[in-house]
C-alpha cells in the first residue's frame, strides 16, 4: 500500500506518487518574522516535519523548502513601534524561529529562502503577468487581475463573487475590482523599498511563495503544505500567479494542517491568546509536545489543554521507560527483528492512511506492551526480540515522529554518571544492612534514594536503578 | 580616558568618537557559508563581540551588522561536488554558523544581511560606478577600474604597481588592467545567476559588503571590522567601491584582528589545518575558549595550543569558584561596591587602551584574589564588599567578556538539585559517625563524596559542598 494523502485541491485522499521516482520536492509556508513563534505555529512545523521524515524513511530523497517572510506590513509596524529598522526585527525573529525549531526537533529546511532575497525573481514573475494581461499597474502599484484567471477559486472552492481578499482598503479606489490583490506595492514614506520597473516599492505577500517555490523546486513540484487558514487567499493566489504566468501546474498535491485552538478560538497573535512555543518546549519537552501535536489527525482541530499535554508526557515516559529497560537488559544481545514486524506494519499502515499519527502512536503502544511483557517474562534475561522491539521503537518513534527518546536517555546518562558513585555506594550499604538483618537502615537508605528521585527495582540478579523520568 | 582604538587606515591608536553621540554602527565581515566554522573564525567573532559588549557597557547603543556571503565560488564548487543546489549549501552552513555562534556566547547581530538579499542594492552601486567611469563592462562582466581611483592602496599601504588581486586568471584577457577586479560576473553554465542590466550573472565578492554596510548603517559609519587577512584586497576594494561611487567616507575606523595560527601556519581551510569551532566549544566550553581568545591582544597572532587552552580553563575555574563561594557565603548580604572600584577602573583602563584584554583579565585576577582574601578572613562571615566584588566580576567578566560564569553556576545548580538530597543525607550520616567517634565511617563517607566529584569544605558553621568544576 503506498502512502495516500488528502489533497485539498481535489478534496480526495489519493495515492502519493512523486513526479520523479524516489525524489520529493516539498514547499511549506514559513513564518512572517515579526514575533516569537507560538504553539499554533508548532503544529504545522511538526506535521510537515513528520511527513518529510516519513517520506525519507520510506526511501525518498526529500528537498524541503521553507521560506521566511522578512518584509511585510506587520514587520514594518513593529519596527516603527520599536524605533529600529525593519531588518533588525526580521533578523531577530528569524534567528529566534530557527532556535525554537531546533528545540522542537524539527529538521532544518534544505533551503530557507528569504523574501528579500528573491526580489528579482518576483519582479520577473510580475513582469510576465503584466505582459500577458493578467496584471495591471496603477501609479507604481501592480495588481493581479483575478477575473482574468479562470481557475480562480479551485483550491478554496469559492465562487469569485463571494470572495474578499482581506486586503488593505486603501487600495480599493485604485483596483479595477475589489477582488484583485497586490503584486507590488509602491513605496510609502518611511517604509523600506527597493527599485523596480514600476518605481520603488516592495512585493505583495503572495508573490514571494510563487516565485520562491518555483525557483527552488521547479514547476509542478510534489507537495505544497501550510495551515488551513492559508488556503484562501494565500494559496489560491499562489496558484493563480504561477499558472496565469506559466500555464503549467504549480504544485501537484496540497496538504493542509488544522488549527490549534485555545478554548473555542483559533490560537493566533491577532486574537491575543498565544502561548510562546519556546515556553511550551521548555515546560513540556520536545518529545511530549510532539506527541501531543500528533495526538490528532493533522487535518482536524487540536485544542491546547494542560490535561492533554500531561497525557502526552505519560505516553512519552512509558515509551522511554521501556527503551531504557530494554537497553539495560539487552546489552550485547543480538537483535531479532521478527517480533517487531507486525508493529512496524501497523505503524506504516496508519501513516500510509493520510498520516494517521494517532493510529501510528497506538501501534507504538502495542509494541511497548509487547516488549514489557517479554521483559517481565524473561526475569533478567531479555531475548533478541526485545532488542528488535527497542530498535523498531527508535526507528519509528525517534526517526519518523521525532520524539527524541534515545537523546533523552543520553541526557539522563550524563546526569547518572555524576550520581552513580553515590547511588552504588548506598546500594552496597543497603545490601550490608540487609545481610546484617538491619532492615531499618536498609529501608532508610531506600527512602533516601527515593527522595533523591532515584527509583530502585530489585531483581533476581540484583538491584537496578534509574533517575525517575519526571525528574530528568 | 575615552576608548582608544588602533585604526588600520591611519596606523594610529586614536580616541574613538562615534559620529552620533551615544550611538555606534559596526559592520564586521561575516562567513562565506561553505563549510563549518573553525577556530580561526571564532577569534574575529569573539574580538568584535567583546568590542560590541564593551561599547554597550560604556553607554553606547550599538547597531551590529554582520553579513552572510551566501553566493560565492566556493559554495558553488561544494554544491557541484555534493550534487545539490548552491542554496542548499548556503542554508545548511548559515544555520550551522548561527548555532556555533550561540554556543560561543556571541551576541546575534542586529542585522544579518545575505548577499543574495541585496542584489538590487549591488546593481545600483555598480550602475553608479559605470556612470562615473570607475567601472567598465566587457561582455556581461563588469570590472572596477582600479587606477581610476586615486586613493587605492591607502588602507593596505601598498603601491598599485606591487599589487595582485588574486582573482581568477580566466578574466585576465578581458580586463583592461590585471589589477581590476570583478563587480559582476556573467553567468556560466550550471551556475546560479540573476538578471541584471548587463545580462544574467552574479555579484563579485567585494561589492556585497560596500552595498550592505551602507544600506544598513549609512555612509561614514563608525567601525568596520574583520580579520587582518581581509585588509587586502577585500577591504581596500570595499573602500574603493564606495568612495568612487559616492565621494564620501565609507567607514570611519578600521579594526582588524590577528590570525589564529596552528604551529607556524595560519589556521585556514585552504591550508587544511583547521579545528572545527563547534568541537572546540564542546571540548573546552564557551568561557575557557573565550578566555583563550582574549589571552592575546587582538591584533597579535595567537597560536592554538592545548597547553594554553588548559591555562584558560584554570583561569575560568578560579573565577567561577570565587563567584560560587561568594554567592553562597553572601546570601542576603547588601552589596558594597566600593571595594570593587579599583578593579573596575583597572579593567576599564585596560580595555580603553585598544581593547587590551590580557590586561583586563589580569584586573579580574586581582579582583578575585582580593575577594578570596576577604572570604578567608571572614571565616564564614562575608562582608558586603564580597558581594560587590562578585557583582563586578559578573558585570565585567560575563557582560563584557562573555565568559558565562553565572550561567555555568546555574547549570551546576540544576545538577546539584538532583544530588543534594543524597549529599545532605551523607553529610548528616558523617556528622552522626563523628559524634559517635566512628572516624572510620566518617572518613569513608568523605571519600565516597570525593569519588563522586563532590568537594566538601568544613567550616566553623558546618560543611559546605559543591560539585568540582571540572566534573560539571
Amino acid at each position: 500500500m503506498p502512502l495516500a494523502l488528502y489533497d485539498t485541491l481535489t478534496r480526495r485522499k489519493q495515492p502519493f506518487v512523486p513526479a520523479h521516482e524516489g525524489r520529493v520536492g516539498m514547499y511549506v509556508c514559513g513564518p512572517t518574522v515579526q514575533a516569537p513563534a507560538h504553539v499554533g505555529h508548532g503544529r504545522a512545523a511538526v506535521v510537515f516535519d513528520v511527513l518529510r521524515r516519513y517520506l525519507r524513511a520510506t526511501g525518498h530523497e526529500v528537498t524541503f523548502v521553507q521560506n521566511v517572510t522578512d518584509i511585510d506590513d506587520k514587520i514594518i509596524i513593529r519596527a516603527r513601534r520599536e524605533g529600529v529598522p525593519a531588518a533588525v526585527i526580521a533578523t531577530r525573529f528569524t534567528r529566534a524561529w530557527n532556535r525554537t525549531m531546533d528545540a522542537l526537533g524539527v529538521l532544518p529546511p534544505d533551503v530557507q529562502p528569504l523574501a528579500t532575497g528573491h526580489l528579482l525573481e518576483m519582479q520577473e514573475l510580475i513582469s510576465r503577468l503584466l505582459e500577458c494581461g493578467k496584471a495591471y499597474e496603477v501609479g507604481g502599484d501592480v495588481f493581479f487581475r483575478v477575473r482574468s484567471f479562470p481557475g480562480y477559486g479551485a483550491l478554496s472552492r469559492r465562487q469569485v463573487d463571494d470572495m474578499q481578499q482581506g486586503e488593505d482598503v486603501v487600495d480599493a479606489d485604485r483596483k479595477e475590482d475589489p477582488l484583485d490583490f497586490a503584486l507590488w506595492k509602491s513605496a510609502k514614506p518611511s517604509e523600506p523599498s527597493w527599485p523596480s520597473p514600476w518605481g520603488p516599492g516592495r512585493p505583495g505577500w503572495h508573490i514571494e511563495c510563487s516565485a520562491m517555490a518555483a525557483k527552488h523546486l521547479g514547476h509542478g513540484f510534489d507537495i505544497h503544505g501550510g495551515g488551513l487558514d492559508l488556503v484562501f487567499p494565500h494559496h489560491e493566489n499562489e496558484i493563480a500567479q504561477h499558472q496565469a504566468a506559466h500555464g503549467d501546474t504549480f504544485a501537484r498535491t496540497w496538504v493542509h494542517n488544522g488549527m490549534v485552538r485555545m478554548g473555542d478560538e483559533k490560537m493566533s497573535k491577532s486574537v491575543g491568546n498565544v502561548v510562546a512555543l519556546e515556553d511550551a518546549v521548555e515546560r513540556w519537552g520536545c518529545g511530549p509536545l510532539r506527541l501531543w501535536y500528533l495526538s490528532a489527525q493533522h487535518r482536524t482541530p487540536l485544542t491546547f489543554e494542560t490535561e492533554r499535554l500531561r497525557d502526552a508526557t505519560t505516553v512519552h515516559e512509558r515509551f522511554t521507560t521501556f527503551l531504557r529497560s530494554a537497553r539495560r537488559a539487552t546489552e550485547g544481545v543480538e537483535p531479532d527483528p521478527s517480533a517487531a514486524r507486525r508493529h512496524v506494519e501497523a505503524f506504516h499502515a496508519a501513516m500510509d492512511d493520510d498520516l494517521n499519527a494517532p493510529a501510528a502512536i497506538a501501534a507504538l503502544h502495542e509494541l511497548v506492551g509487547d516488549g514489557n511483557e517479554r521483559l517481565a517474562a524473561g526475569g533478567g534475561e531479555a531475548p533478541g526480540a526485545v532488542v528488535g522491539l527497542a530498535d523498531a521503537l527508535v526507528a519509528l518513534g525517534d526517526d519518523v515522529l521525532g520524539l527524541g527518546m534515545e537523546a533523552s536517555l543520553a541526557g539522563a546518562a550524563d546526569l547518572e554518571s555524576h550520581l552513580s558513585t553515590l547511588v552504588e555506594g548506598l546500594l552496597e550499604q543497603r545490601r550490608e544492612a540487609r545481610d546484617a538483618k538491619d532492615f531499618a537502615t536498609a529501608d532508610a537508605i531506600r527512602d533516601q534514594l527515593a527522595a533523591a528521585g532515584v527509583v530502585v527495582e530489585d531483581r533476581p540478579d540484583g538491584p537496578r536503578w534509574y533517575v525517575a523520568p519526571s525528574s530528568v
